[in-house]
């Protein structure tokens, strides 16, 4: 089966090193000339609305996303055209809108915190006198890793968040002073049919996750809660694929920050971690195969490399830590390749992490603190 | 780091899609324009002794091969002009020949079915006088999945062994009347680092490996002296990569049969089965980097696809099951995929193979209560 994807960055590659192996072939559309999933298929390098470049997307047997930013209109018009786009526009349109997500998030009984749409000075005075400092100034669009943000702790920070993200369409978010952050991913078939993973915790530092680790370690109610929303998610869109739900935790509350209707960085430990990955699953749901098996294989740890892969002479040495080079070039605050440590238990697994501090990069040396006490 | 690899079928695919999240890139060389590796990297179609194919592989950091009959002159010539060929042509040379193979055997105490060169009838006739019926006369070159074999059971059996075979060089095989076949195999780097595999049990039908299950379940002193064998054999060699050897355990007697100077498909089942796979640590050998740990991940049973893939409609719904299609072709006898079966005991497995049987190409169905029962 040939299926082609939309952006071809480490998430299309891992889809593709998953799917190679169940028979299909790869097409991948992206604007860059280096996409590093260019590697594993035929990539073409064009606009996203390019329309020679979507014809040869349409020749493919499906056609999924690695990017949540991808033109809904974009998802619409193929669709449109009889191609089988999974999943389909309707994610991405509710992904790609904070206030739309947020709103979506609402009426499916899914906590989020306070918010307001603001679409000038006025309405940002408004919305702070309800909500309060401190709050997040984000635009509604094209936010991903942190950009597109400003955190507003007084009123001082007022005037140089309006210099960097005035001229945007923005929503404020209240401040969440969660105890900790985690996330679900839901694969979910054509016939409606729907797994979870094991719950992740995540660590995020600078907007970008840093550190994830499964299971979460929190208690089943916490669990299934969790597990509740993403799959309300997904039957809500009618959702074809897998789709991770983030999520903060603050006492007893459950609240959704945000999803992506992708594969995504919170469950790359699912390669190794889990009987089926969740590249593999997604590429399942896409291609009506039957969905694999969610299952814990072993807690796992992953870490991601941030800016240039670290040295290979140490780490490679840890039984049971995985490599990803996503084969990319080095560069401030690139995503450029994880590794995922396992061992048969969560106890077992910590003080191997522990000795890995010194060969780790900032700041997951410190961030591993936050971790490796759950 | 960039690879080039003489052979771009199944066995450089999976090298390949070990390789690529060690940051690694590929180049095949091989004569079938169709050749399934060039799906995870460049494809130089060419014969092996092509100058100019040959020149595009030199411009890689390592060289290694997916087929032992690549000719080891090849080998010469590239490492000569300075080339890093891993593993070197001395292992090609001496799996090239069964005749060299068997009495480097010998010289390395390990044992072996009586055997003896036949260069005409003649010797055939004295080989037989010392040898006896019944017994395997195999070409000395260019045999592999049981081709150019021919099993002499009565005089009678002569006249149509000469007439198939006559033209070349040849080898007398005393049978060898074994309880089972297992395969031992063993990476080792550039510094004589050596990791042994948990030995397998193979399954053979028609001249070519069906089934292969792992640990071999064998008591520690026979997996203790398969183990020896295998590492006596690289540290001769001085080889670097991953080598298997097979053989046959027949009461307390364990024969060496043949060996591969390569990834082998007895040790398929690595890629789940083991912490990290013979194809991953293949490559860590060759690329200088450290070794991966070899130890079982859990108890794993590997089916070969051969002729054509099995449906997936049943099989893809079994849990821990793992799928490899090679993207080839279908044809008789050829090898076109395999799956791997894990589960956490040996026990908790046969009862899911045994379910599978009748999802299971002949002969597959009949072979499995072979291993079983193991």
């Amino acid at each position: 089966m040939k299926v082609g994807i939309l952006g071809g960055g480490q998430l299309a590659r891992m889809m593709a090193q998953a799917g190679i192996p169940l028979g299909c072939e790869f097409v991948f559309l992206d604007p860059k000339a280096d996409a590093c999933a260019g590697q594993l298929g035929e990539l073409v390098v064009a606009e996203w609305e390019d329309a020679s470049a979507l014809d040869r997307l349409s020749a493919c047997d499906r056609i999924t996303c690695d990017f949540e930013n991808v033109p809904a209109t974009v998802l619409e018009r193929l669709a449109d055209a009889g191609h089988p786009v999974r999943p389909a526009a309707n994610a991405f349109a509710a992904a790609q809108d904070r206030l739309t997500e947020k709103r979506l998030f609402e009426s499916l009984d899914i906590e989020v915190a306070p918010f307001a749409p603001v679409s000038g000075r006025t309405d940002l005075l408004d919305a702070l006198d309800r909500i309060g400092y401190p709050a997040l100034l984000k635009t509604r669009r094209m936010g991903y890793d942190g950009k597109g943000q400003y955190l507003l702790r007084t009123p001082e920070d007022l005037e140089p968040a309006w210099a960097e993200l005035g001229d945007h369409e923005l929503i404020l978010e209240g401040w969440v002073d969660f105890d900790f952050e985690c996330a679900i991913t839901v694969v979910r078939n054509a016939e409606g049919e729907m797994r979870c993973y094991p719950l992740s915790r995540t660590v995020h530092a600078d907007g970008m996750l840093r550190l994830a680790a499964a299971p979460a370690n929190v208690d089943a109610g916490l669990r299934e809660r969790a597990e509740a929303c993403g799959r309300l998610l997904a039957e809500h869109l009618d959702y074809v694929g897998c789709l991770t739900l983030e999520l903060f935790v603050a006492g007893d509350r459950i609240l959704g920050n945000e999803f992506a209707p992708r594969v995504h960085n919170s469950a790359h430990w699912t390669i190794e971690g889990a009987v089926c990955s969740q590249f593999e699953n997604h590429i399942r749901a896409v291609c009506d195969l039957p969905l694999g098996a969610t299952a814990l294989r072993a807690p796992a740890l992953m870490f991601n490399w941030i800016g240039a892969m670290p040295s290979t002479d140490a780490l490679l040495n840890v039984p049971d830590l995985h490599w990803h080079d996503y084969g990319k070039q080095s560069r401030p605050g690139r995503k450029v390749g994880h590794a995922t440590l396992l061992a048969e238990t969560w106890p077992a697994l910590v003080p191997v992490a522990l000795e890995l501090k010194e060969d780790l990069p900032q700041p997951l040396d410190r961030l591993l603190d936050k971790l490796v006490s759950i």
